[in-house]
């Protein structure tokens, strides 16, 4: 599908948006409105529930505490937040919309198709979707072009990622555009090329998710030992490094290549519930470049030591310096 | 299969053991012998590689600075690490052997065999394997009763988690003693009463490495992609609050029961190439009420504070505060 008017023109550069409406005020809607009000922006947000407003507001207190200590902008005030009485009021001034309804892929198109009649011709509305398609979700919009995904993690004012997707419809222009104001605005921000439902994380933490429902409907692993798993496992790796590269420094010094020579056939063990793909020339090649081309010349060792510092810091950060009945210490 | 002799008596109190082999020193047996020599034990280690010797040295040296800065024994040092000629001479003093071979089944069993016999009687075996059930792997040893699973997360000098778990053989109380062991050694345990391959952790981790295997080979994701919406996204949170307990927080106030009434379809959709279970009644309440137990009490606000706290913590940590064109600080 293709947009049949001559393109609009976006309003201003995304490094001069000053005002952002929120559309949808639960805990992803709410957490952005915490992040840009952090940030400095103004925001009016909009929620149809009928204690949407205090609910919204008790939600930026309990955050502010947390982001003054994180630091937040030097203009920025929980005073520059405006509960409106209507979507139109809320996005009528508003040079960014980011939409956070409820996750009903009916409601959405709906709810995107209401934003974009009421709203400044050419302004970005952008969908914090889960893993709806963007190109699923602007089929009734009356300038599709606009309409973009920009999906968060929660809280939106702690973690930085946000995926930038288009759909089918959406203006190369306006995902570019969009991309430099999360960049502008704060966050780390991943532009997919391809529309995938669940975009990029999600599909890795759905998969995730999914096997350890199973382990809980197994009886395999309560809910505790699956959290304490990650937090005490993998997850302090992940907070630091990837799991891609993570994985190429169990290969010892002969790195990811190494690993899947060694740890390949792990794929066809039941390991998951998951079927494994088949690991080719091609994806074994791809998998070896692709961890070369991340570690940008750094050597297997520098990369240990760069985890082992992220990981110690991590610790120390988090409470968990080791302790010994003998009374040593950390230096 | 069960044990046919009278069993033997555990050699010392976890707690009282000073002695500990390496048996295998590659990447997880080396982090091993540098985890124990750092918590202030006399280790001997053996590995069939003609440079086994000089490589374990130049891994326990390059991980030396970063335990000493998390802190070690006051009587730890890398001069208490004896490499042997043999299998023989490395175990016969020991009281208690780690044994981290490469993932092969049939070597792990011949080795497990031979160090079985070597080994000072009633001293516990314990495996690193990444995912073999000790069922499969203890079937040639003459005393498969003291033989146990305690599979590390790399490196094992800086990841806390051991799980462990026994094979069918496997006495009791020697999954026991081997949990208390861990434990003085300042190790995370998490005992597993059922023998699942990949464990608990890896399985969860296999599960995210398979999807993102097919990213990369669909050409839906690069390498770097994977790793930064990772580090940049959900890890963040993972390092301070598993998976489980971090979902229940974007259910808002209504906690993990809303978050599943929500998300629950979503298990249909095409987020993963996974299948899910199904989101039964039985499951829907086994995964809210192993929640609540995790929770011990705390509200979801009080919750969602302590993960701020912990993804604040980890930012400033690992030099991700916030930056702010116009001046802004952390304060």
């Amino acid at each position: 599908m293709s947009h049949p008017e001559p393109a609009p023109t976006l309003p201003c550069a995304p490094e001069a948006v000053r005002r952002v409406a929120c559309i949808g005020a639960g805990v992803i809607g709410g957490g952005w409105a915490a992040h840009y009000l952090a940030r400095g922006y103004d925001v009016t947000a909009w929620d149809p529930a009928p204690d949407a407003g205090p609910r919204l507001r008790r939600l930026v207190e309990a955050a502010w505490p947390a982001l003054t200590r994180l630091g937040v902008a030097p203009d920025a005030s929980q005073d520059r937040l405006t509960v409106t009485e209507t979507l139109e009021e809320a996005v009528t001034q508003a040079q960014f919309i980011q939409e956070s309804a409820p996750e009903r892929l009916e409601l959405k198109r709906e709810l995107l198709a209401r934003i974009d009649e009421a709203a400044p011709s050419g302004v970005v509305i952008s969908s914090s979707t889960s893993g709806y398609p963007m190109t699923d979700m602007q089929t009734d919009c009356a300038d599709p072009g606009r309409l973009v995904v920009g999906h968060p993690f929660n809280p939106p004012y702690l973690i930085p990622l946000v995926e930038v997707v288009g759909g089918t419809a959406t203006r190369e222009d306006v995902v570019e555009w969009t991309g430099r104001f999360y960049e502008a605005a704060g966050k780390s921000v991943i532009t997919m090329r391809r529309e995938v439902p669940g975009f990029i994380a999600n599909r890795l933490q759905e998969a995730l998710w999914r096997e350890a429902l199973h382990m809980v409907a197994e009886g395999e692993a309560t809910v505790r030992e699956i959290d304490d798993s990650i937090t005490e496992g993998p997850g302090l790796r992940w907070a630091t490094m990837g799991p891609m590269l993570t994985f190429a420094l169990a290969g010892g010094e002969g790195g990811m290549a190494h690993m899947l020579d060694h740890f390949g056939p792990s794929l066809k063990s039941p390991w998951t519930r998951l079927e494994a793909p088949e690991l080719d020339k091609k994806l074994y090649d791809a998998v070896v470049a692709g961890c070369d081309e991340e570690a940008e010349g750094r050597t297997i060792a520098e990369l240990v030591a760069q985890r082992d510092q992220g990981v110690i810091d991590i610790l120390r950060a988090t409470g968990r310096l080791p302790r010994f009945p003998e009374g040593g210490v950390a230096k």
